[in-house]
């Protein structure tokens, strides 16, 4: 019989799908299950999006441009020129989602054995992107003690070989919420200067903050513009995640010229949801304010529900829609398969995804948890209610 | 500076996209362009696909599993055994095009360095695919004096190390047109079983035959359930090129179970052209009459009509909506140039494909190119008019 590829075999599963046999399990029980463990928001899609669907007018559903529509792409520059950064859009490539545009970037500056410096906890899909673009994850410990800020930029210089090629940031953070200062942004620019690394960004949630404090873009550090690249993607920003609309964005004209022969192969991103896409950069700034104000609200409450759990420890999140929460357990992974398949309070339960699955390094994180607050306020509450019930239980088994 | 990839540098340019600067050269002079360079079909989408787009009543634009909807794999499991493929819905991902299938297929079946055989002339983006993976394309010639038939069996044989994986063949062909007799496909079946290789078959063009031949599928090979692959999309099948959606199809578990890993890294395919896709099952079979009639009528008169000009040797394609033409002159590439750049009747002119870049193996097929029936007949008889007189000029300069 034939074999798969080690490359295949080596692909990660998804931390939280392993967990989806036994959410089956509770359901079976008929129990309610609260799913702090996708970031999958509750929000609305913009009206102004889904009109534009209905509206389409196609008779013929052809490609688009494989850079995406000329017009999609000429208005999201002007948008980004908006909010203060500063691209045009030939510096824009749409993607199928952030993801398509990871694959790109990697594609486009790393070989087969090359070395990229991530941050964890950072996104797990990082690591299928990776393993796919045979790539190696070198990974810099971020702490919660630290709230997750930037590791001492000396602990990313003595990761560096001659195999390095970038650095991957998340900003805000998933699965942490950190938002980093402008301060460090600066040092990682200043880091890949001296290097001749790229510093690609995933900025997805960049509208996602809580604090007064301003997301500071990697396209807005003077001198590193051949070294930025942005991933963004509509998913989060307008709650879209099922259109899979996102981009690759550079000042680097081989960069974006290498990832264009990418695009080209895949021949074009996908034409309806460009169509919402397009049309989404007219929402109303009064859609924002309520979305951000409800994530706020969410973050208080949970945040501050935690905090009265007994040995819980949260790194209070400035941006995106996630936490880690430090437990009193040992092993998060068994805890949240015991909630599911072992545990109720009066028929409900809650779902979570174990941190370690975000970390690159083994053992680490083993005791925490990633909450993603996509829930109203009174699940978020009745949520934590039922984790402070099952620690209980769970320590005293 | 940093530097992009070695890989990305690699990546080869689209064949066709290279004269796209000539075309705008045409454009710019006034002169109306034939295109029949690319497989965009100008036929409309059905009905009932976009009607259902118009129709749909989605508020939150949520991910889909990763798979795709259940309710499509299930419905279109439906339609392959209404069409004789006996395939279940754990057999299929849904996927970004059949690009991504490609790709997927590539990643769960080889590493780095791993060979893949492929008969060509082939679709271009093998190529793309090919690098994007780290996989080695060796290719095995097919010709036009064989009309592009299934080349001797010893001929692939000959080239199988022990870094291959997989023979990848596309049924009916683009750009040939070729579709593989029950005969050649059983002599591949046994030779992936005899050396326990993989057999990857798009067969994106399978509705698309023309004379009462019937397509034969790699997944109704009694014997190599574990090495068939077939890759699909809606691309063609329903005029939905812009959809993006596609799938890969096998009955190897641990080859399903490996795309899915890939497949769970980048989310879910995209949501809306997944409804437009399952609705499109219910395209009445009337809508494919017309338009397998419409499709045979051009390829008749195409075929007829390139025939009669002095020194054109054109294989008669008895599928997809492509052919491969031989031309009097040394250099396709420089001829199609100069179509858009110098050439024109009475304000018109035409825009091919050159052939060489279908061929993996150097210096071969200069004196062909590829021609798209996707235009209606009337503009396919200008079109072959233009090149005739086209010809009789470029070789008389």
């Amino acid at each position: 019989m034939p074999q798969v590829s080690n490359k295949g075999r080596q692909m990660p599963e998804s931390p939280i799908r392993k967990l989806v046999p036994y959410a089956e399990i509770a359901k079976k029980k008929g129990h309610k299950v609260y799913h702090l463990n996708i970031g999958q928001p509750d929000i609305k899609t913009p009206k102004v999006a889904l009109e534009a669907i209905k509206n389409n007018t196609i008779k013929i559903l052809e490609y688009s441009h494989s850079a995406g529509f000329e017009s999609y792409r000429t208005k999201l520059a002007v948008s980004y020129k908006n909010h203060g950064v500063n691209v045009n859009p030939e510096d824009i490539i749409i993607t199928t989602g952030g993801s398509e545009a990871l694959l790109f970037a990697l594609g486009s500056t790393m070989d087969a054995g090359d070395e990229i410096i991530i941050p964890e906890p950072f996104y797990a899909n990082y690591n299928g992107f990776s393993v796919a673009s045979g790539v190696t994850v070198v990974p810099v410990i971020s702490t919660i003690d630290e709230g997750f800020a930037l590791p001492p930029i000396t602990d990313f210089e003595k990761l560096i070989t001659s195999k390095t090629k970038a650095i991957l940031i998340c900003n805000p953070g998933n699965p942490t919420g950190y938002l980093y200062t402008q301060e460090e942004i600066q040092q990682l620019a200043d880091l890949v200067k001296k290097h001749d690394l790229f510093l690609i960004a995933d900025e997805v949630y960049r509208e996602f903050t809580y604090d007064g404090d301003k997301h500071y873009s990697v396209m807005n550090v003077p001198g590193i513009e051949q070294n930025a690249i942005m991933i963004d993607s509509v998913s989060k920003r307008y709650s879209m995640c099922g259109a899979r609309i996102g981009c690759i964005v550079s000042k680097n004209k081989e960069v974006m010229a290498t990832a264009m022969k990418f695009a080209q192969a895949r021949l074009s991103p996908p034409t309806f949801a460009q169509i919402a896409s397009e049309a989404a950069l007219d929402t109303p700034q009064s859609y924002f304010d309520e979305v951000i104000s409800e994530y706020r609200g969410r973050r208080d409450i949970l945040i501050s529900e935690l905090n009265k759990i007994e040995g819980v420890k949260v790194a209070s999140p400035k941006g995106a829609f996630y936490c880690i929460a430090k437990l009193p357990i040992d092993n998060a992974d068994k805890f949240a398969q015991w909630l599911l398949e072992s545990y109720d309070l009066n028929g409900e339960t809650v779902m979570v995804a174990p941190a370690a699955g975000f970390y690159s390094t083994p053992n680490v994180g083993l005791d925490e948890i990633r909450i993603a607050y996509v829930l109203k306020k009174e699940d978020l509450v009745r949520s934590v209610e039922i984790l402070a019930d099952a620690l209980k239980q769970y320590n005293s088994k």
